[in-house]
């Protein structure tokens, strides 16, 4: 155990890992703010305390609100792959400098698809920061595989 | 290997993620439970020997399964978060006692908030549950980025 | 560290995880294919070059972009937690022969859902492929609270 933590490389990822799963558990408050600043609410209970015009019009979607809860989900579509196959990858005994590398350019290119996503920046921004974690991800995989692979 | 289920933490630790794993994905099986008993299915293939009339009917919405839709993925949100920041942070060597806490209180606070949900309990109860959840696995983020800090 | 990547089971593990987080991943590049040949997107500045009325029909739903994004979500929902509870069953040290049977019966029940999703293929083959990739998470969790089990 001590082993795991006392490794640079594992260090360096559980950081990084850290800091790219908090940063995907903040769209939850991002999408609740636009919830309530927008008037958005998907559940009958969270707006009981309102009349019945008021709660038809809560219980509308909200562009703003989407747009939010489709970052969210993009985050989880790129982030676990990020963390399975980085977790995976530390263990396999990669270079310190290629690893980090790896992970600072993944959680660069997260952190820069949230604005892009949340502020609607023209494109390509958004596409071509999900694609470079993308590629971050895959070239991550094809080194752990090229390391160890037992079918 | 041998040494990572020698150590208390690390067992604590595959135990309660273990539990909150199985109870995320009991959702997928709770779904199906409305799809079936309120008639409301996503896919033409899933409603094939029907009438053409009651496969129209079939392929509607439905409040229920949406609830649980939204109960899964609040789960997806929450539990994958707590399992990578609280993996890591049992690698980190945190105190046995300060460890239990943390993943009692978000396993209690998990499965309290799946009853919230399903049930429709007046809010705040569901908000609570899931505020509560979310600050454990800050809390351990906060624990383990203080050990261990590599950028 | 190095003990890890050692051990036959943990291998062969790192193998299959690796692969079924690979097949995932690659349901974002279909969803995309479907978003490009069907014309339907989800955001203003993903169309910013079109006329107001191309516009208007590319910001439309399509079943084909619905039925893939489904399919991801369904992988997302099943392989999350093959990885979560996989990882701590490959370290609680169980017989290679056992390990490789759940690994390999799981990685080919996603991969055989994956087809009959998207080409919809007629039920109960999508369920079932569903049904057996669960019972074998359910097989390992099984095993791995059996050895471990500290609450």
């Amino acid at each position: 155990m001590a082993t795991l933590m006392e490794n640079e490389v594992f260090k360096a990822f559980a950081t990084y890992a850290a800091i790219v799963t908090l940063k995907m558990m903040l769209m939850g408050p991002v999408t609740a703010y636009f919830r309530i600043t927008r008037g958005s609410f998907s559940n009958e209970e969270d707006v009981a305390r309102k009349t019945d015009e008021e709660k038809k019009k809560l219980l509308r979607a909200h562009p703003d609100v989407e747009r939010a809860q489709r970052c969210h989900h993009n985050d989880l579509e790129n982030i676990v792959p990020f963390f399975f196959i980085g977790l995976l990858y530390a263990l396999s005994g990669p270079n310190l400098t290629t690893a980090l590398i790896h992970f600072r350019v993944f959680t660069a290119s997260r952190i820069f698809h949230s604005f892009a996503y949340i502020l609607a920046f023209p494109q390509p921004s958004r596409g071509l920061s999900y694609g470079v974690g993308m590629l971050t991800t895959f070239s991550m995989a094809y080194n752990l595989l090229s390391t160890v692979f037992v079918l």
